[in-house]
């Protein structure tokens, strides 16, 4: 399934997710097309965290916002629901993790705000572009992720360590892919820190909290980036209700080129109207 | 007045404008650091306001976003009191302009939020670092900014045409005055529009609804960026109860780099908690 779909149109890739045919990991699927994290809370909580977001933006760049209540992110795709088309979803009560599922129609709730937030893939893919190779990917792992010391600025009951993804670069091209990747605001931006590990409350870069061990070769330097299971972190601490999040790699594919300058298609007016 | 101050230490010109000594616009002020516009509405409309903002990042490039109620922006500043530090304040109450004022600590409600967004001064300190002179600057005249038929996304009550300011560029710079200020995403990002300005809707490119008029010499090309003009028309536009902006040109002065990748400090603790 994951082979056929790999070459497939974005359109038939949304339609096997949607009525819930695949159900797996979206990297390296609607190839082009920006993917997406995802936070869906009650509105009660949704400026505090659209704050949390802003304060900051590397670990958590915000691509699109749903009006309250309307499942449909127009602004994202002409015709995204956000009820079905994400493969997998993570459901938090009271910050802890209750049920994984395929569709949240019958949870979905007249005050829920949709957030999506931006992923490393595009940047991953520019230094790609750039000839410079990434481990985790040549080798079909899981980037390494850590919880770091550095503390995010809070927003209401949105608060906790960033966690950082680290990535070894050769010493030479370190300069490189941190002014590639700052060319992505919306994919995390430029690296957080680079060398030592200790000085971000890293103790062992060979024990990741998240994800699968990578080497760090000699003549590379560890390159930590901010990474998108920050703003998990932060919802967890915030012990909403409700809350949930697509389920870790299983990404809404938008119809937001990767590239795009600005992550916001013009409005389809039909989708502007709020629906039951 | 304003002579001696653009030569002062950015801490001793936000005395001179907290104290009152100072009560004009801040072109030149405080060089090298981030200028900002400034949207302060009730948290009823903030959700709306901040979606609006996301959806519409090159008019409204957002900043930075207070704590409800409190008057301190400490994400960009250590000491902003937002209620003095601003040199003029235009005020709006259902949507029109009542009074313009030098202070707000008379009218500040413990229900306000504050948005402070990027303007236009970095990226145009990039262009004339690049040796793309800008002719309002040389010529000590507002840019000529227009009404464009290009529609802003709508949220909530915000909604309204773009706004957008012109410069005229060589022909042969005209890709690379679009790369600059590509790189400056807080600063209105790239153009939107360049060449015929009858294609955005602007019939008289020799007459500005704002700003001065601008020659556009032969050899050079009209360029339209986002212009932060935009949101104080969806201001108007939601009609709310009360509404305050900084006075056109009169912009709040930061503590944030003007080059800086994200335009957010870290937090003072003494500032996160509300003041009365």
């Amino acid at each position: 399934m994951y082979e056929a779909l790999k070459n497939s149109r974005l359109a038939d890739v949304r339609t096997a997710i949607r009525t819930g045919t695949y159900r797996s990991h979206t990297a390296g699927l609607g190839r082009g097309h920006l993917q997406a994290n995802l936070a869906i809370m009650p509105e009660a909580y949704a400026l505090d965290f659209m704050r949390y977001c802003q304060r900051n933006p590397k670990p958590c760049p915000l691509t699109g916002v749903s009006d309250t209540g309307n499942p449909f992110m127009f602004t994202m795709g002409h015709d995204i629901d956000i009820r079905t088309d994400v493969p997998a979803y993570n459901v938090y009560r009271d910050g802890h993790l209750t049920e994984t599922v395929d569709d949240i129609s019958d949870i979905w709730r007249d005050d829920f705000v949709v957030f999506a937030l931006g992923c490393s893939f595009t940047f991953e893919h520019a230094l790609q572009e750039a000839g410079i190779s990434l481990w985790h990917i040549d080798n079909d792992k899981t980037v390494p992720m850590f919880r770091s010391s550095i503390e995010t600025v809070p927003a209401g009951p949105f608060r906790g360590k960033m966690v950082v993804s680290m990535r070894a670069v050769p010493k030479h091209r370190v300069a490189e892919a941190a002014e590639i990747s700052k060319c992505y605001p919306l994919a995390h931006g430029g690296p957080v820190h680079w060398g030592e590990p200790k000085e971000i409350g890293i103790h062992d870069v060979t024990r990741p909290d998240w994800g699968d061990a990578a080497p760090v070769p000699d003549d590379h330097v560890p390159v930590f980036w901010a990474c998108g299971v920050t703003p998990q972190v932060a919802l967890e601490a915030a012990q909403m209700p409700i809350c949930i999040t697509h389920k870790p790699g299983h990404m809404l594919i938008t119809d937001v080129a990767e590239d795009a300058e600005v992550p916001v298609l013009s409005p389809k007016t039909e989708n502007l109207t709020k629906v039951p």
